[in-house]
């Protein structure tokens, strides 16, 4: 079959100036494929990092997004799980090695295959040899085993960034066992905190937000959390010492981990989602074995527990709080994004794209 | 009672010269209370680090020693373990709040009472206002419920580590459930390592040593460890990518952690026990998030688990590596000690102490 034009906006090389259109093809459906016409995709701050190469490994032309709703266009042959019509998600992932000890658990995020797991953009490499190009576009083609099912019950102008948002906070919730009573704070508001804070509502936790912006506590009590505490209020941190049992840090950039460490109770656990490379400062191990505590990261989620969150949100009526944007106003919402400006997510609505295309 | 006159070695003041005899008096044992005649006392780096303040926390004069063994010369009234003539031991802590969940979990180690728990030496301060004052002496007072037996079975001329270097690696190997078939790292063959590497070894674990010392690579094997993985050889470490479960780390001094976080499988854990400061670099979350690995600290052990490794040892033969020295060699061991030389252990025969005294 003839490749498939697609459009989408992305960064031709590596000097990033802005996001612009980009014409490209991607390969037609195979037997276990399905073709998706994109109708939704969220906005995350890892889009900004890739394009920015802030982890020195995007291969451009690069083109974003991995929190993708669409509806099934047509499925290769030996599709079962979807037909033409049917409401589906992609997120950070669209492929793994699938024999690994990781993979066979249903671990696809943690794949140990020679490759490891391909992203659904800056994959970087597809094994043909081309670059995988994401959900800033009007059409993607994805392997029926790496595509939810987007819950009838969710709005799917807004269920977009549960795909990257929703199951990167729910991940860790879940790993640690946050449940009834657990002591959770949640640290930054953003994307990422705003979905952890329902989802760890959700779950039975009492929720602390802490941030550094005292004007987020009516939506962090609007959200589900208890209370908020201020990052940058030395008295207020110190009367938390040893309060909670987990704690998610969701801050993009480097910051000092070293004051949150001392919020933890004995056997407490830190988990850091948001920040990829180092932290600011060293680690104090005094902090950290004085009680037992652990710093540990976490990394998206797999296709199983993926579909988990999105019927996890359908139950419990959690959405992501999103602006919705034409996918022309991208580079001013990069810009927002940066400045910590969005509450909490933008979605792009692509049909925005497809009238630029016609 | 009258106070008891005591003699000890230690440092008078803040301005560290070299550890000099002093004397002092200990309060007459209460009713709860044992007087223990000191045989032997193990020589911990944390010694060094403490008499130098390094901690910032050293209240002098300073008479360091937590690795004790020694035979009780009287029981208080309402004492029912022990009895004069009684080989025993005393660890890192003589006290703690007795009341708080870590206390109630035999975790006294990790006491969240108003004070903590009280350290054998650089209490800092004991209720009644005095520091107290460790084992580099000819004896001690100390809570029966803080006193250990010394199984039959362990030669007390080696016992004594132990008490910390012994209890400070069985107490993470067992929380975090090291055991048959595990794969076991332990970083630096010193005082806490070569008990880690039996002890590891006695619970069924596979244990590499990662040292920077290839000549170590005998006394390694004659622990029990497999084989040696040499840190400063970039290409054996990048070999051992992701090849443990558990990862213990005994340098006392700052190093860079990030090149064994590479080492861990998913879901693997490092331990740092030897330093208590902050790391020399920042560490990298990408690595940590990439497989849920987790950074962690541990402290000591409690009391039951401290006589738990005692018996431990005794019923798998195991015993620390020492070279015994009379207490006026102290200043020349501890430079032993600062430049790694020591193999493992030293401990004092206060009996060289006694003779002094006469």
């Amino acid at each position: 079959m003839d490749n498939i034009k697609s459009r989408g906006y992305g960064v031709k090389n590596s000097v990033f100036t802005k996001l612009k259109p980009i014409d490209f093809e991607r390969q037609a459906p195979g037997a276990d494929e399905v073709l998706i016409d994109i109708l939704y995709c969220g906005v995350c701050h890892s889009d900004l990092h890739q394009v920015n190469n802030d982890w020195d490994n995007t291969v451009y032309p690069c083109i974003p997004g991995h929190e993708i709703v669409g509806r099934v266009v047509s499925a290769g042959g030996s599709v079962t799980k979807f037909r033409a019509g049917d409401i589906v998600g992609v997120g950070c992932l669209i492929d793994s090695c699938g024999s690994c000890p990781s993979c066979s658990e249903g671990l696809e995020q943690y794949c140990e295959g020679p490759k490891g797991w391909t992203a659904t953009y800056n994959g970087p490499i597809k094994p043909d040899g081309t670059n995988t190009f994401g959900g800033y576009s009007n059409n993607i083609v994805v392997k029926e085993s790496f595509v939810l099912r987007i819950p009838d019950a969710l709005d799917i102008r807004r269920a977009a960034p549960i795909l990257c948002a929703g199951i990167t906070t729910y991940s860790p919730l879940r790993h640690w066992k946050v449940g009834a009573g657990s002591k959770v704070a949640i640290v930054g508001l953003g994307g990422l905190g705003h979905m952890g804070v329902q989802l760890a509502k959700a779950m039975g936790a009492d929720v602390t937000v802490v941030t550094t912006n005292k004007e987020k506590e009516g939506a962090a009590k609007a959200l589900g959390a208890t209370k908020i505490l201020l990052s940058e209020d030395k008295d207020a941190m110190k009367a938390s010492e040893a309060a909670f049992d987990f704690i998610l840090i969701t801050i993009p950039d480097p910051f000092d981990v070293n004051p949150y460490v001392s919020l933890l109770k004995r056997d407490g656990v830190i988990v850091t989602v948001g920040l990829l490379g180092p932290y600011k400062k060293p680690l104090v191990n005094m902090e950290v074995a004085m009680h037992r505590r652990s710093l540990s990261g976490s990394l998206i989620g797999g296709i199983a527990e993926t579909q988990e969150v999105l019927d996890f949100c359908a139950e419990h009526n959690i959405l992501p709080e999103v602006e919705i944007i034409p996918i022309q106003d991208i580079n001013k919402a990069f810009k927002q994004m940066q400045e910590g400006e969005v509450r909490f997510r933008y979605v792009i609505d692509m049909q925005s794209l497809k009238e630029e295309n016609e």
